[in-house]
């Protein structure tokens, strides 16, 4: 069959070895053309314009993912390491990028892979298009980052009536030549040609269903023969000359870069829409001639828990497809080893090879034809939160990577798994039902049918899960929104246990006693019926399901995870504080390893039902008097809980902010409510009323808040320095070491802090007079607004000003203008046509937003070298925008409690891809760090 | 009495010029130090610690107005030219500041001012403290600019129970002396020591009612004498120590540099707090010692009309601050020169020499004693918009200056007066009243008494009057609010004449027959009693007043304005467009002599009642079929409209700007309105709440708007893009030269216009192909959020972006972080305590908006020099922003019609002072341009 490759694991033959060696050859030869490919002409062969825009396995290796797509370099390299891989070449992703900026619809002019057809038909003795011994090929999608089932492929290329009758003959077998004719018209008609599927599943549907029969593998040659005749009438178009259907199916791949699913998930998994797809064509392998082949999926270590241990699964005779779909449920790989030593043995040296030399978990799919090995990909393997933190310990004891190189693998902003709480196992439980334990962590939610329901259902604060029959690539947005995924069909490795580990997402997978009716919105479990809504609990590290909400608990400690925190504390230069606003939150920060608080939002102490009355009584009061009446009850439980914090982050900063949010935030406005707080205050309606009409406010986030408060109302701004420095008298009074700090927000000139700064000390200065003890409580101020940023220097030149701390949610948008609370009108159709590659939100805008912190940072420290520098955005907890924080000089950022070990962990990183010079490594480790090409 | 100055002059006798040669000698011999003043130690009599603190009249000169204020300098000058003043001596603004940083409350320990005591004493023959031979002074505050009447000022300091029988000795004038005693009593208790005034007031008027009479000069000594000894009841705590009465005056100058009324004019006028007020302590001279006295006030032009004639008014017997106080109405100047002919031409003389020095109309003060001429104080004048063209206009006929320095002479900011209408002679009008014509101008609206509702109402958006019986600096912000003041008292000079004058606001004042009742709120004018917010008209160029609204008209060409624009056109590089978004608005703009429009918001267009029906539909419109067909309708009213603007501005450029607000802005809200627009359309009301519910935004200045409604209905901007291109064929082909552009608005990354702008080219190129014509149609946006000026490179490098122009109305919103609606609340506190020098949103803030403006034009011509650089927000037509447009190589400048003339002038001016190099003479010309010390 495929000449090129020996089924023997154990010794090369001449045979395998003749094309490896061609191909090193070739390799050899190519290298100066591929080093000089833009300025000088490649043999005319392989480019045009300049351009190489064709690659053979053997003129590509790893390091050109950006080229030939993940999967093509490493087809390339596996060949390189003389592993059995099937002939094919690579179209290059930059033609891809030629054909959409032609626009002609068909393939660029300059694209020419015959003499790559040519070398294939060498290498395999098969000739494309001949009867008499026909060579089928795949034509699959190849992006240089994952995208696993986003994109196109089309397998068995190069059939048509007179060639079917060419596979019987030279195979023999009539049922494998017709299942694989039905299964290209099929592919092709839907992929290439973009016809619905309905009809060509009922046909094979009425035909089982006439005999009797449920299984593919029951169906017979004559059946196939059937399906084959009725499929063409379906759809007569599919053209029968075979390089007219390799031309269809390269330009449909090319198409499928720019496909709805492809589009949202590149926007979900911050991929540029600028890279394009390669397009690999290869010589067919088949799994699924007879029960002498198979086709499986491996790793290297377990994906899920990262024990060192080969684990797989496969499929005997079925096709790769068959795996991925998760349509059958695959064997252990272990059966293998009894069914076919041989082959397992081969496979088991091969996955040693690549791991060794990836230096990395490796995920690899084959497919085994006749008793042949063929090794149809390698990647690095997804794995779970808990599998990567394993691996990269193990990794490190093995001696396979230093401590730094180890750090650099960890997928830091998955971290939060081992936050996560797990099922409390003394908790009461009814289980319901069993699966597959595809993706660890627990999760409870109302059970939703659909991912577009998952997804309005979460926007609307609702906690679900998404019960399916199996995910599909269209269920992303779904699977995303929902606390956990279930599905009645697939396994370890189908679609939707690969994408929640990858999301960090917690599945059970093939619960194949769930009956799933999305129409009628029901799941029964056995005897239980459930309807849409109605509450469950899964487990995915076990694979059980259970009735309504079963009590979590924290995550135990980890020791692995320890371990890797310990890595990079030693490296990390950032220090990791805390957003924290209750006594609570910070001995829950303290214990995650922050260093101290960062932002205490001290309005958030007047939410509480006995204080807002008071805090409301202070907005409404009639004059000073009045209001300076209440915020003396205020004060005393401002000062209360500031005490408390202090305690608990004993011996650590802790940044007090002033009142930030406008004030009719906490006025009730419905007239119910209005009434009632008049009634509670003894005033007329009118009064309140009209305080609520006054301090509406057309435009919240650029209005009447921040310092603009302390403005107009110095004694509210007294008040809380004066809170302050009661707290940490009374702390040291009692023997603490106390270091608050105080935080004046929403400034847009230095000229605000020359006047509030000097309230602040005085007031502060005579608290602490008064009750006779030393505290340094340093003051600072929050830089959200362009204009701050602007002018920092000024600002930092203000008498008593020691730190800035950027408010990096304000400043994303005032620099954006963006309001985040309506952007979600526009931000999602922004990444869907590619305007933004991610969320400004949730990731730092280096160029817009980081550029006003780099131009405020260089101003500051040029005028005060020793201004201390932070961030207390939600961003301080997001490994990409940490990395930028580090590069940028901060010296600390700030995060909300559960984050900061992604943060200790980020900045690590950060610092580790100086000591390591590892920097292209981390690249392609860490999820979200993506470049754009030259 | 004042020894050193003569009341003859004609000649100067050797006793007069004895104290002026010595003063130019003692000049002389402290050029010296005044150069080196900061390095150098000065003599030890005048300057301690490296600085010079006091300042002889004799070593100061004109141009140093920033260390001894306006009034200091030009006291020295006058002196220099050997004018008669009373000696004096100035305490220098560094000093005032060094006061408020020591914060002691005392004078700075290192200000010495005996020396200049001693030398005014030598100068006057007089001993400050003697009572044989009393020297009395006048200590006066003077700024670098003028801020009159909003500091202190103490007269007669110096008396005390035993030097007011000196002074009845020495004078022989015992009515005199306890006049003079009496108001320096009630002043210093007043000024210095913060008393209430009332109580002093009711002391003369009881004995006034006793008497039988009304006014000051019926009173006889004795009634004076009685009214000390009441006032020294009232205050017994007036220091009797004349050195201890002059520290404390000294200081309540100093003090009053920072009280509320000065802080307030302060940031109306741009005056930076850093500035501080001189000091001077002048010998008194009387004019109210018996009918041979007198004081008053002249000018050496016509301020109201700029007339060439000398022009003025006296009081008889009479102190100074009696003319100004408007209390008795003063006689015209041409009574003088019948009743002291040889005062008045020494006047002349003065006032004709002054003006050529000064090469300015001049304001002078001055007081005869005894029928000696004492000149008190010289400036240039104050004067309406129209004075300020004609005297510009006139002394460049008179070769006096050239067209750059009479360019620079004139208010920009004020020309708008010879835009504004005039009262309709053929008018039906009912006539109330005369007054003096104060301030010209017509203005209409309601009656308000106090400044404070005047503030109200104008805030409501009503039109008011601001009637008075007198006005005061504390009316200040009332003035700013009316469209016109009336007050019963005062003269020509009076506050109310002269504020109203600065303001370029019409105002009737001394319109003696109006009884004003502030407390009860009525005037009653003859028969007619009018109550608060009853409608008057008044007419400041005639003094006359109305019943109800007269109609106006538009001013009559200004010859001599045309002659003042002219000049402007010749100079400037600053192509000045307008903001105009009907034929009719382009109409009048062009008139006004706009240069084309460089802001259409095409949404303007939709909302009047026909149309907003349409829009309201196709917001409302389920589905893109929907919208589509009520963009057709939508579509022939925006060509229509466009077309119509091509054709008024037929040659020049027309910039259409794409829908720019929010959606929710057109949609009704109210749930009737809701009801009656479902009803319109035959929609369930449900469908139209939700879509406006769905609309709602929290922050809509951050939201759904611009360019981002172009990425989410692409529609919207193609129907836009189509009618824009249909408008522009129709005139093509009507023989016209229509020059559309499209701008696209609220741009925050290149991305958006990428995926925008090809599209507009595409629709407006089907457009113009299928019309046959050819126009050229440029594209270009809006940098007006801060991430697009950041980027701008990269805006401008998109393929078929043209131009930029700034929005600075939303830009100066973001970069703030001030929402313009909300500010209100607070800016206004922001600009009483010196937070802000000025409303940014009024003037552009050079430091932070300016500073994202200068970067994004380097990026932008740096990426492409080429590109056309213009800005259309409201700062397009303000004096201080133009200026900075053109430093910053604009190429044009768009404001709203009615300010195109002041954007012309104000570009000629920018490039004026390139030109003339008489920057100095124009930062002191331009009412707003103010440089802080260095």
């Amino acid at each position: 069959m495929l000449r090129s490759v020996s089924s023997d694991g154990t010794s090369g033959s001449s045979e395998r070895n003749a094309p490896a060696s061609m191909a090193r050859g070739a390799r050899a030869m190519k290298m100066k053309s591929q080093a000089t490919q833009v300025k000088t002409d490649a043999p005319a062969s392989s480019s045009a314009g300049g351009k190489k825009r064709v690659y053979l396995l053997s003129e590509g290796n790893k390091d050109m993912k950006m080229v030939l797509g993940g999967k093509g370099a490493n087809l390339c390299e596996m060949t390189k390491l003389t592993l059995p891989v099937p002939p094919a070449f690579i179209i290059t992703t930059e033609t891809c990028l030629e054909y959409f900026k032609e626009g002609t619809g068909d393939l660029p002019a300059a694209l020419d892979y015959e003499f790559a057809l040519k070398a294939i038909e060498e290498d395999t003795g098969k000739k494309f298009g001949d009867p008499l011994n026909p060579l089928l090929v795949s034509v699959r999608s190849g992006a240089p980052a994952s995208m696993p089932g986003m994109m196109d492929t089309v397998l068995n290329l190069g059939l048509n009536d007179e060639i079917v009758e060419g596979i019987i003959k030279t195979t023999g077998n009539e049922r494998f030549a017709y299942d694989t004719y039905r299964r290209f018209l099929n592919m092709y008609s839907d992929v290439v040609m973009d016809l619905d599927k309905e009809p060509f599943e009922e046909v094979i549907t009425s035909i089982k269903k006439r005999k009797g029969i449920k299984l593919d593998l029951e169906m017979e040659a004559a059946d196939w023969k059937e399906v084959v005749g009725e499929f063409k009438k379906l759809n007569p178009n599919v053209p029968s000359d075979p390089r007219e259907q390799l031309r269809g199916a390269i330009l449909a791949v090319f198409r499928s870069w720019n496909n709805d699913r492809a589009i949202r998930y590149r926007s979900y998994n911050n991929i540029p829409d600028e890279w394009g797809t390669a397009v690999s064509v290869q010589a067919m392998a088949y799994g699924n001639m007879n029960d002498g082949c198979g086709t499986g999926v491996a790793f290297s270590r377990n994906p899920s828990t990262g024990e060192n241990k080969f684990f797989g699964e496969f499929l005997p005779n079925a096709a790769g497809e068959d795996v991925v779909a998760g349509i059958r449920t695959p064997q252990p790989l272990e059966e293998m080893a009894t069914k076919w030593p041989g082959v397992y043995e081969e496979l088991y040296k091969y996955q040693e090879q690549l791991e060794k030399y990836y230096c990395d978990m490796q995920d690899i799919e084959f497919t085994v034809e006749n008793g042949r090995l063929y090794m149809l990909q390698c990647r690095n393997g997804k794995r779970t939160a808990k599998a990567a933190v394993k691996i990269a310990v193990d990794m490190v004891k093995e001696g396979a990577l230093t401590e730094a190189e180890a750090l650099l693998r960890i997928p830091a902003n998955q971290m939060d798994f081992f936050l996560h709480p797990t099922l409390d196992p003394t908790a009461q439980k009814t289980k319901i039902g069993v699966g597959l334990p595809a993706s660890p962590g627990a999760a409870t939610g109302k059970i939703v049918f659909t991912p577009d329901d998952a997804e309005v259902m979460a926007n609307m604060g609702e906690e679900v899960i998404l019960v399916r029959k199996e995910t599909t690539p269209e269920d992303i947005h779904g699977m995303k929104s929902a606390e956990g995924v279930l599905t009645a069909l697939g396994g370890m490795t189908s679609h939707a246990a690969v994408v929640a580990r990858g999301m960090g997402k917690c599945c059970v997978s093939g619960c194949t006693a769930a009956e799933v009716n999305a129409k009628s919105k029901v799941l029964k479990l056995g005897d239980v019926e459930l309807k849409e809504h109605d509450v469950i609990t899964i487990d995915g590290s076990t694979g059980e399901v259970y009735l309504g909400t079963v009590e979590r608990r924290s995550a135990a400690e980890d020791e692995d995870f320890q371990t890797v925190l310990g890595w990079a504390d030693k490296m990390r230069k950032l220090k990791v504080l805390t957003n924290a606003d209750t006594p609570e939150q910070a001995a829950q920060a303290r214990k995650l390893g922050a260093q101290g608080i960062g932002l205490c939002r001290s309005e958030h102490m007047f939410f509480e039902p006995e204080r807002i009355s008071s805090m409301r009584a202070m907005i409404v009061a009639e004059g000073k008097e009045e209001r300076l009446q209440h915020l003396e009850t205020l004060s005393v439980f401002q000062r209360e809980d500031i005490s408390g914090i202090l305690k608990e982050m004993d011996g650590l900063p802790v940044t007090v902010r002033l009142l930030d949010p406008p004030l009719h935030e906490f006025l009730p406005h419905s007239p119910d409510e209005m009434q009632s707080l008049a009634d509670t205050l003894g005033k007329p309606f009118s009064v309140v009323k009209d305080r609520v009409k006054q301090l509406k406010e057309v435009n919240p986030m650029l209005g009447f808040r921040g310092c603009r408060l302390s403005v107009v109302y110095p004694e509210i701004t007294d008040m809380q320095a004066r809170a302050v420095a009661r707290a940490a008298a009374a702390n040291k009074k009692a023997g603490l070491d106390p270091k608050p700090e105080i935080m004046v927000p929403v400034v847009s000139s230095a000229k605000e802090l020359r006047l509030i700064v000097p309230r602040i000390v005085a007031a502060v200065k005579e608290e602490l007079d008064k009750a006779g003890v030393d505290v340094k409580i340093p003051i600072g101020t929050m830089l959200e607004l362009p204009r701050a940023c602007e002018t920092a220097d000024q600002i930092v030149g203000t008498d008593d000003v020691e730190f800035i701390s950027f408010g990096t949610n304000d400043l994303t948008q005032t620099v954006w203008g963006f309001s985040r609370d309506d952007a979600i009108r526009f931000i999602g159709r922004y990444q869907e046509q590619g305007l933004l590659d991610f969320d400004p939100f949730a990731r730092i805008d280096e160029e817009g937003v980081g550029g006003l912190i780099n131009m405020a940072i260089e101003k500051a420290r040029t005028k005060q070298p020793e201004t201390k520098v932070g961030i207390c955005g939600e961003h301080g907890g997001e490994p990409n925008s940490v990395q930028f924080f580090h590069s940028s000089n901060f010296d600390y950022v700030s995060c909300s409690p559960f984050r900061v070990p992604i943060a200790r962990i980020s900045a690590g990183q950060a610092a580790a891809v100086e000591v390591s010079a590892q920097n292209k490594l981390y690249r392609e480790s860490i999820t979200n760090v993506k470049r754009a090409p030259k």
